[in-house]
């Protein structure tokens, strides 16, 4: 029989980050002060965030070792396993090879506790008694409450408020984890206040909940915030998993000539590709780098590559970012965790440098090929990891038509088991392809800080 | 770093099913038809299943071997981790030692495809065009939907109705499988029809959703019936559970003192069990086995072993088994697949000969454990495996008093991220904690045929 499982133990665990910040093609443009748009040091930031995690955004070293203790809980679900989509490839009938590395196996149903352990770790070692932080989907905030609960932390969780209403499972989930779980924009906070007086019946952003969080823990005791994306020690934490996947595709006798995932704020997709990436940058490799983003929130294909802030409230530094403008609140579409602005400075930069490709798709396409591959894999995937499966799938197609026997890989970031109600809008036909109009997109840009 | 994770490749996949019937102390008693109280032969039941399983059912044969095309999908997720809880028993304090053969990773979250592949398979190969099956709380409908849409088999799924409230994204689930999904009690049967002639409140059970079910195989074309639970061949398919268990534990350096499951029908228990029964029965181990029931619906602790029938129509032959009375229509307690009102065969006359106890719980006590166990370990059990948790904490407790550094071994049968309206319920404080009286089962009881 062949093997279709990839499987590795405890002690194939990386003991290491991969940090690809030497490795880039040019230096990362400074987070700037946005009163006097002079780079900001890392004080700036120890409001926010324990010292530990300021250095990892900033560090040079191309490795970082990863904290005993938190290998320690890695090892609940790590390393994830590698899987061919044989049976998908069979239904396609094409020559290509597709696997997929599968987060969807952590005890939060994703990549993102591999971040959330990590955070909390150095949260706690740093005497932090609470954290806030926000959610879209609520993949982030169920990590973050799992991670929370092991180290003996209060976890507050700003949920966007549409996510709140389309999701209560995910709710009850972080609640299960001791976690606080409020829908925002909420009265809890002033920004939140603000937004609601100007529209009631706002159904809330990541950029807004962001602003509350952040505004929750500059302004309460003992408290720090956490951000399960974007910013350069998030991602870097995510690197187990494309570190995991060369040893696993090395198993499995290939290597991949397509890196594909799904982008929101790039946490997922850069966990996986960065190490592959670092092949390119330094060892030749050919392999093609394809994010895929959300036709209703396309930071990448239309947005510009910009300084703007994380936030819609401008409580973080200027970042230099793809974005849509921080005032952006995209349409409500069921792929929660990708309806963010802006996008993480590493993948930005990787784009702009035409190290990495982006493409965008409608969820109507989207919920299509995720149903594919449900039913040909038996597993169905989160919405946003949707977006990666689409852009597989049409690639292994075109493998079809040329006769490539092309080895696409895909981070299967999360599974939709808490997503059902978006597979009850799609088989009822009820689900909308928003896309916003260029006029529309430079209308937000008007935003950005001059 | 300690190992707490057991894997096994494709390549130790179990080849053939573990036949435990004539490793028994002493032969199953035969079905009986109700009419004549003979025992019924093979072609009685052919209406109702393809050959190859009722040979399955009544095969003297030790060993059955699997067919290569139901290895090639349990591939999929198979063989399954074994884990051990070492969070919970640091949590605990305990020197004991527990081990949970991970079941909830497969597409369906449950041990339920090993089954539902299987008979359809069997199905595929005798031509059936369409089959029919009940589910209660939804992990039996979902697994046999995957499994029908593997084979291109049309599916309808019975559901009782009280579960079909209670977690409408099962519903989602089959439906993006491709699966029919009928609230049962229904008017699509003239069993359904006469329930809620009777009472148009009826919230179902799984007795009744098996008898609308059967009703409309046996009235369709090309149209036959599958069993998530009870039978011998069903159970026979379950087995790889437990010779996977038995190559991980040697790997894990242990065997178990206490193996433990929870029951409804008795299918994921004797999965995990019936390879260490073996042990017991031919190799002289004195490991104790302990099966777990909820209060709601004790058949084993409560119950009278006697013959009865399967279903509550009476469509079933009479099968010796532990039960309530086929009338008897359980409490509606969040472990939805655990409300049955009799019990597979083979688990009777084990628990009837003294190979195996069982226990029963209340489902606060369940659900309380179920939290210490997710928030120790991560992953959020269903509640019909949180029986199974709930008895092994308290042996392991125990274990803590006395100081034996006992090996306990459950089965995690299914995850519970369907379930989360009863985590809900718990952490609201609503769950009840409903025990029928002595009276109450005397009086279903009546029912047994004489």
């Amino acid at each position: 029989m062949e093997e279709t499982r990839f499987l590795l133990g405890a002690k194939d665990l990386p003991k290491t980050w991969y940090n690809v910040l030497p490795d880039l093609p040019r230096p990362l443009d400074p987070p700037l002060n946005p009163a006097t748009k002079q780079p900001i040091g890392p004080d700036a930031l120890a409001a926010l965030f324990p010292m530990a995690l300021i250095e990892q955004e900033v560090s040079s070293k191309g490795e970082i070792p990863i904290p005993p203790e938190v290998l320690d809980i890695y090892a609940l679900w790590r390393p994830t396993p590698l899987r061919r989509a044989i049976r998908l490839e069979q239904m396609l009938g094409t020559p290509a090879k597709i696997f997929y590395k599968d987060e969807s196996v952590s005890p939060s149903g994703s990549h993102k506790l591999n971040t959330a352990v990590a955070q909390t770790f150095y949260n706690k070692q740093d005497g932090t008694k609470r954290i806030t932080t926000e959610t879209g989907a609520g993949q982030w905030g169920s990590a973050l409450s799992i991670a929370c609960k092991m180290f003996d932390i209060t976890c507050r969780v700003y949920m966007v408020k549409v996510s709140y209403q389309q999701k209560p499972y995910r709710r009850s989930l972080m609640q299960v984890f001791g976690a606080e779980v409020i829908p925002s924009p909420s009265k809890l906070t002033k920004f939140g206040q603000q937004v609601l007086k100007e529209d009631p019946e706002c159904t809330g952003s990541l950029g807004i909940a962001i602003s509350e969080a952040m505004e929750d823990a500059v302004t309460s005791k003992n408290t720090r915030y956490s951000l399960g994306s974007v910013l350069n020690h998030v991602l870097l934490h995510q690197t187990v998993i494309g570190q995991e996947a060369k040893k696993q595709m090395e198993l499995a006798g290939a290597y991949p000539d397509f890196i594909i995932g799904c982008v929101g704020g790039g946490s997922n997709y850069a966990g996986l590709a960065l190490p592959f990436m670092r092949d390119k940058l330094k060892g030749g490799k050919k392999t093609r780098f394809i994010a895929v983003e959300p036709r209703a929130c396309p930071s990448i294909t239309k947005g510009r590559y910009a300084y703007d802030h994380g936030d819609t409230a401008r409580m973080t530094p200027l970042l230099k970012q793809h974005t849509l403008g921080h005032v952006f609140i995209p349409p409500a579409i069921h792929a929660g965790g990708l309806r963010y602005h802006g996008m993480a400075g590493i993948i930005s930069l990787l784009c702009a440098e035409k190290c990495m490709e982006a493409v965008a798709y409608h969820q109507s396409d989207v919920f299509k090929n995720a149903m594919l591959f449900a039913q040909a894999e038996g597993t169905i995937p989160a919405p946003e990891t949707s977006h990666a499966i689409a852009a597989a799938i049409d690639i292994a197609k075109e493998c079809k038509k040329t006769g490539e026997k092309k080895t696409i890989l895909l981070n299967f970031s999360g599974h939709g088991y808490f997503d059902m109600g978006a597979y009850d809008s799609y088989l009822a036909g009820k689900l909308e392809d928003t896309e916003c109009t260029q006029e529309e997109i430079e209308q937000a840009l008007q935003c950005l800080p001059k």
